[in-house]
């Protein structure tokens, strides 16, 4: 529940731009045509402001990519926040269209498919863009452990006020019997 | 609950890197020396690698900051995602020592203390730090609601296997009432 609930209560409101369509007033929903085609051109994107696929011409630069976007990993059983990594283009497109997930590795600079080598992969169950569409996240159910370090989540480490920091978390599995020589 | 029971239930198996120390590995989640100070340089970080803080020299380039570090905001109520934004070293010292979410907006270019001119702030309860030391993890208490088009969460639309996009959320608020010209 949210910190203040008389927001929960309060009517939809519609902005001005979703004045534009009296329809989509009604809808608390709506449903928006989908673009022309999967791969559709940016320009297409910004042609239509209200149904805005990741932009990956605002993502950070890489050699090689359109731009990478951040793409946050949740686990869709238990609402934890497993990993972040980046997509370009690419692997965004390679994740819609086959529900695994995939990134773009920028330490090896090539696609990233979750879950190759160690078999822990993620299947993708629901993908939500964020308000600038510069920000990617799937809610995906998690085979095995999402780091690399053994961990559930990568973020097993707190900060405390002081700034001192704790392993909060319990290692699930040596990460030496997943990435070792013999795998 | 995890996908793959069996790790659940396997016994913690520490690392070369936790072997270093016998107490470490008699301790599911040890304690670590807080750094000598909280601004400790990142030559101290590197010295200590089982003890990272945010390296942001590892962040994006941006002028006027040691690099930009991407920050998840998860509802500590309810485990939404919120919203995705940057912090420099300066937001993040503010962060962790007013307990108040402080990032960077890339498009002012200068701190962004959330919630300053909407009244939307976020108290944070809880800070986790990822493997590579190069991504933030707020859990986070918010006022009202994260998103500036009025939405509970920035990730208000989901993405479909044919690339369509829906408003999946309803709108809580009119963002005008929010950000207009007599607020």
């Amino acid at each position: 529940m949210p910190i203040v609930p008389p927001l929960r209560n309060a009517p939809i409101i519609a902005t001005k731009r979703l004045k534009r369509s009296e329809n989509r007033r009604k809808t608390p929903t709506p449903m928006f045509a989908p673009p022309a085609s999967p791969h559709a051109r940016l320009s297409d994107q910004k042609a239509n402001p209200v149904n805005p696929i990741p932009d990956f011409s605002r993502g950070q630069a890489f050699p090689g990519t359109s731009g990478l976007l951040p793409a946050i990993a949740q686990d869709v059983a238990n609402g934890r926040v497993l990993m972040i990594a980046w997509m370009d283009e690419r692997a965004w497109r390679e994740t819609v269209e086959t529900g695994q997930a995939v990134y773009f590795s920028r330490s090896r600079g090539k696609l990233w498919r979750k879950g190759e080598t160690s078999g822990h992969r993620q299947r993708v169950e629901e993908i939500r863009v964020d308000c600038d569409a510069d920000a990617i996240l799937l809610k995906v159910q998690q085979t095995g452990v999402a780091c690399h370090e053994g961990y559930e989540s990568c973020f097993f480490r707190r900060v405390e006020s002081d700034f001192s920091v704790n392993i909060a978390d319990t290692r699930r599995l040596d990460p030496d019997s997943v990435y070792g020589k013999s795998t």
